[in-house]
């Protein structure tokens, strides 16, 4: 049985939550929050304390919380023997105070507070200290999730900002999509295949290699007619120009 | 039974040649392309041709070719009956000479020769100078696809524009995602769930509503680390630049 304190009432804690008490071997003994509200959802579940200094013995005590908090929590933990965590992304282990047995849990995944989460294709990146507490972060990640990668802090930034290439930036290709479409009455949905579509595609193929579109065709005529579409939108427009721009440089098509 | 003769041979005129040899009440009579070797494929399976003079009668000629032959070829079929259409998401319906019962045919999707595309899920974006034409173009998509919409050629435009944003665009952040990964010696298999999530999300949300990341949450600190991070390419750095900077316009959030 692997006991666990989470720190933390987002949407990260909660899908965690969720995930921990659905799965056999765990235990989420009790979640800690400062302020007293955001524990209306865990109250009825699990112990729940605002006190950082009543927080019960456990074997690992996971903080979901703000990056720019968990210095200062960690601090408040250095008397602790269970295995400090946190996980974010783009935080370093470092971050945890050099007392304490740490390491870093860190589910890539994008998470909203309404939409359930397929926990079994969350990858887990994991770091410790010492191979044991790795061994310990790995059977957690095991427990809820098919896979886990050992990923260092170094390499954590980098797989944090490429995760805000596809994932956050990509998004707001959505956005801009449904923006051009609601302008010309088009309903949205007409595109939504085609979202999954390109996003499918890359699950088996380098996304570099299956590259389509007017840029890669360097298709003047057509680039030039969609940047006269684009005039309203200066934003658009420059969005526009610099991936179509980025597109034939990374092809070697730039002319 | 509706009987086709398909002009062209490449990705569209591949896939739509399958999904109508597969569908009943619908019959490809011939397939013409102007060079003999491309048609290797088809010559197994159906009636071919190089002769554009050698057309068979049919309900309907449809012409899966690329944009900038579209008129020319249109040109040499003005003694023809048949309903001509083209399936290109960027040319308007008057590219086909205005001797023609015309239309256009245009399934919203990125094909790769290589990937087999399910048909029930592309959307056929349809077009016509009359109803009895339109009616003709809607039981022909209906016969292999779900779901057709009537959409001008100002709509189709702007559909084709929206699609470079959220396909093309977005498989070259995917590339970045890559580039960025194998450079750190990280397995782009960890993002693959993230970029499956996040075009999974917006099917039932809009893409407006459900935008997270530094960007929208203005967290100057992790966007300053991704900034430095990407100090070697000063063409992701601009991606970076301008998608951060429209986010935060677009929701309103630029300070």
């Amino acid at each position: 049985m692997i006991e666990i304190v989470l720190l933390g009432s987002g949407n990260v804690a909660t899908h965690l939550f969720k995930a921990f008490s659905a799965a056999e071997g765990l235990r989420v003994k009790q979640v800690y929050n400062h302020s007293e509200n955001s524990l209306d959802f865990f109250r009825s579940k699990t112990e729940v304390t605002t006190d950082i200094n009543e927080l019960a013995p456990a074997d690992v005590y996971l903080l979901a919380l703000k990056d720019d908090v968990i210095p200062e929590i960690s601090k408040k933990l250095t008397q602790q023997k269970a295995l400090v965590v946190h996980t974010s992304g783009s935080v370093s282990i470092d971050a945890l105070d050099n007392c304490l047995r740490r390491g870093v849990f860190y589910p890539l995944q994008t998470f909203s507070k309404d939409r359930e989460v397929n926990y079994c294709s969350i990858p887990f990146c994991l770091e410790a200290n010492n191979s044991e507490d790795l061994g310990l972060l790995k059977k957690l990640a095991e427990k809820i999730s098919g896979k886990s990668y050992e990923i260092s802090s170094e390499q954590r930034k980098k797989l944090h900002l490429s995760a805000v290439f596809v994932c956050n930036f990509v998004n707001h290709l959505y956005a801009v999509g449904e923006q051009i479409c609601q302008k010309s009455e088009i309903p949205f949905d007409i595109l939504k295949p085609l979202i999954l579509e390109t996003a499918s595609k890359v699950q088996h193929a380098s996304p570099a290699g299956v590259q389509t579109g007017p840029a890669i065709r360097n298709d003047r005529s057509t680039i030039n007619a969609h940047l006269q579409l684009l005039e309203a939108s200066q934003e658009n427009r420059e969005i526009y120009n610099i991936l179509t721009s980025a597109i034939q440089t990374f092809h070697g098509k730039k002319l």
